[in-house]
C-alpha cells in the first residue's frame, strides 16, 4: 500500500497543496513543480526499515510505501530498477583514491529500456492508468521518450513523442518499435517543449508528462536513491556525483534521503554532497551558481555529445542550486574531450560501457577532487550512470 | 562457500571424474564435455530452500552454495542475473492461450552487456583468476565474446576472441571496446573455432572456453534455473521455450531443475518439457531429431537474421536431443518472417525490445500449440529472450 498524502507546491512562498486524486500538472496556484508527500509519521509507527521493504519484489516496486500508486492493480512493470551498486577498484588509480576510499558506479544500464528513465515512466505510467488518463505527450532528448514508449506499449497507452531530430538514432527507432507517434523537431528540447504546448491545446485530454510538469516521474528517479541506501547496508555515501540535464534524477535522490532521514532510518550518516555534473557546451547550472542566482538563464549554443545533458535550461532549476547549496556541494563542467577519453577508459578498466552521460560523471571525479569538493575523509562516492552505451550516438564509436 | 565435489564425464559409458582444483578442459579420457557435481547431500543437510539462498546479494552469486567458485575473493561481479520474470497478458489472445494459462518472459537484456551471455561470464571467468589463469580465447557469434571482453576487462584478464566478420557491430564494438583482442574471420563460428584451435597451439596457457570446452560456463547459465524457480515461490513452470544455437542455457536450466529437484526444494511440479527453437535456416538438431540420431550432422549454408543461432553444429547436440526426449519436449522451428514479425509485435504489445533470438522463441509458441506441444493443462510456459533488440544488427531495424 501507498502512504501518499498530498501534492505540495515546491515554491516556499506558496505552500499550496494539492488533492492526489484529481489529474494535477504544475501548482494551481503559482505554476511551479508539486513534489508528492506522504505519512511519513504513519510509515515510522507502523514499519521498521527491516519490515518496509517488500523484499520479494526484485523491483523498484519494492518500496511501494513511498510510492504515490493506492492499488497495485494499476502497477505497470518490466522489472525496472535494483540495478547494482559496482566496487570500481581498477579506476582507484586513475583517481589517485586511497585505499580506504570506495568509489561505486550505480549501473542504470541494466534496466528495461537500458537507461534511468524506466524508474520515471514506470511509476508515472502506472499512476496515469490509475488516475484514468488515455494518452500522454512529451517532449524528450530521446531516452525518456522511449521509456515512455516502452510503458505505454505495455499499458497499452497513446504516447506522443516530441524529439529532436538529431537525438540518438537508438532512443528514435525504440520509441517507433514501441508504437509511440514520433514527431521529429527541427531544434532542441526547448523547442519541442513549444510545440508539446501546441498538441495539448489541440488535445486537452492528453497529459503532459514533461520533466517536472508531473509529480510522479520525479517518485520512480527517488527509487535510485533508496536503493543506494539499502545497497548501502541503511548507510548514505558521502559523495554523490551526478550528470544533468534536467536533473530530475539528483533531486529524486535528494527527495529520497530527506524521507530516510525523516523516518530516522539512516544509520550514522548523513545528506551527502551532491556534484552536479554539466558539459562545457551546456552548463547553465555553473554560470546560475556562480553568479550566487536562484534561477538560470537560457543557455544559448548547446551542444554537447552527451545529448541527455542538452538541456539549455531546466524547470528544476531552483531545486537544484539550492540541493547543491544546502550539501555544501558542487557544479563540476567537463570537456567534451574529457567525456570521450572516459567513455574510452570506463570499459577497459571496469568492463563498463557507459552512455556518455555516466561517462561525464565519471570524468568529473578528478576535477572534483583537485578542486577540494571530493576529500581523503569521504570514504564513499558514489557516480550515476544513467545509461548504457549501446543508445550513444554510433558515428562517435570507435572504426 | 560452494559445495563443488568433482568435475564428471557426460559420456554415461566413461563416467570418469576430475579433480577441481585442477585446470580442466573435456575429459581427459574421451573428450566429452564436462559436468561441475556438487555435495547435493551435504547442501540438503545442511540448508532449507529458506536458508540455501544468499537473499542481499542481489545477483546470480546469491546461488553461490551451487556455483563452482570456493574463495569469494575471485568472483568477477556486475551484478549479472536476478533479470526478471515478466507477465505478458497482451500477447494472450494472439496466442489463443485461455485465460488461466499464463505466459512469462524471462528477460536477459536486462544484464550487464545488455545478453544472458553475461552469466556465463561472470562465473566462468571467476573460475578462471580462481585456478591462476592469465588469458583466454573463444570463437563467438558476437554476444559471448563481448560478455568475455566484459569480464575480461573487470578482471584484467587477457581475452582473444575469434569472431565471423558478418557478427553483429555492436558486439564486435564492445569487444574492442572492453580492450580484447579481435580476430574478424571469414566465415562460420566453426571456423573460428579452427582458429582458436591454432591459436591454442601457439598459446599452450591460454585457457580454452569455448562452448562446452570448459564446464563452468555452463554453471552461470544454469543460474536462470534457480531464479525461474525462486520466482516462480518454488515451483517449477510447465514449458520452458529457449532459442537454441550452441544450447549451453536450456542444458543449464535444465541442470538447476535436475539438482533443485534431487534437493527435494521444488514443490508439487515436475521436471518441465523443454521446447527447443532454432530458425528454418538453421535447424540441425531437429533433423537429427526426427532421424532418431543421438548427435546432429553439420548443418551446411547455415544462414539466419538470429546470429546467435547460426550454430551448424553443438558440442553439446547429444545432451540437447536427451533433454528434449526425457522431458517429452520439442524442436520448433520457425521462418525468418516470422522471427521478424515477432520482433517488431513484442514491443508493441508487451514493451519488449528483445533480440531476434528471443522474438524466435516467441514466435514459435503458436506453432508449439497448434502442434499439441503446449496443452490447455500448461499453466505457465516461460520463453527465454536473451538479450536487448539493441544488438541486433542495424540494417534490419525499420526505416
Amino acid at each position: 500500500m501507498s502512504f501518499i498524502k498530498y501534492l505540495e507546491c515546491t515554491n516556499t512562498k506558496c505552500n499550496n497543496t494539492e488533492d492526489i486524486h484529481k489529474i494535477q500538472n504544475q501548482c494551481t496556484k503559482c505554476s511551479y513543480p508539486l513534489f508528492v508527500r506522504y505519512h511519513l509519521d504513519k510509515i515510522r509507527s507502523n514499519y521498521t526499515k527491516g519490515t518496509a521493504i517488500d523484499f520479494k519484489l526484485n523491483s523498484l516496486w519494492r518500496y511501494k510505501l513511498l510510492l504515490p500508486v493506492i492499488d497495485d492493480k494499476f502497477i505497470v512493470t518490466l522489472g525496472e530498477g535494483m540495478t547494482p551498486l559496482i566496487a570500481c577498484t581498477n579506476l582507484h588509480g586513475n583517481f589517485q583514491l586511497h585505499a580506504e576510499q570506495k568509489l561505486w558506479v550505480k549501473d542504470e544500464s541494466q534496466n528495461p529500456t537500458s537507461t534511468f528513465k524506466c524508474r520515471g515512466s514506470s511509476v508515472a505510467m502506472s499512476k496515469v492508468k490509475e488516475l484514468g488518463i488515455e494518452s500522454i505527450v512529451i517532449p524528450t532528448n530521446g531516452n525518456a521518450g522511449s521509456a515512455w514508449a516502452c510503458y505505454g506499449a505495455k499499458s497499452q497507452t497513446q504516447v506522443n513523442i516530441y524529439t529532436p531530430k538529431d537525438a540518438t538514432f537508438m532512443a528514435k527507432q525504440e520509441s517507433i518499435l514501441f508504437g509511440a507517434q514520433v514527431v521529429l523537431v527541427d531544434g532542441l528540447i526547448s523547442d519541442c517543449s513549444k510545440m508539446v504546448q501546441k498538441h495539448l491545446e489541440l488535445n486537452p485530454k492528453c497529459f503532459d508528462v514533461s520533466t517536472l510538469r508531473e509529480p510522479y516521474r520525479l517518485e520512480g528517479k527517488k527509487t535510485m536513491g533508496l536503493e543506494i541506501w539499502e545497497q548501502m547496508n541503511g548507510c548514505l555515501p558521502n559523495v554523490i556525483v551526478y550528470p544533468t540535464g534536467g536533473g530530475v534524477g539528483l533531486i529524486g535522490i535528494y527527495k529520497a534521503f530527506q524521507e530516510l532521514l525523516e523516518l530516522g532510518w539512516v544509520d550514522s550518516c548523513k545528506m551527502p554532497k551532491f556534484i552536479s555534473v554539466q558539459s562545457e557546451g551546456c552548463c547553465p547550472l555553473i554560470e546560475a551558481y556562480e553568479r550566487g542566482d536562484s534561477k538560470c538563464t537560457f543557455f544559448n549554443g548547446a551542444s554537447t555529445i552527451a545529448t541527455g545533458m542538452r538541456v539549455p535550461r531546466s524547470l528544476g532549476d531552483f531545486l537544484l542550486l539550492d540541493i547543491i547549496r544546502q550539501t555544501n556541494g558542487a557544479f563540476i563542467t567537463v570537456t567534451e574531450q574529457e567525456i570521450i577519453e572516459m567513455h574510452s577508459l570506463a570499459p577497459k578498466k571496469e568492463g563498463l560501457f557507459m552512455c556518455y552521460e555516466g561517462a561525464s560523471a565519471l570524468a568529473a571525479i578528478q576535477k572534483a577532487k583537485s578542486l577540494g569538493h571530493i576529500q581523503d575523509s569521504d570514504k564513499d562516492i558514489v557516480v550515476i550512470n544513467t545509461g548504457s552505451g549501446l543508445k550513444n550516438k554510433l558515428e562517435y564509436l570507435i572504426d
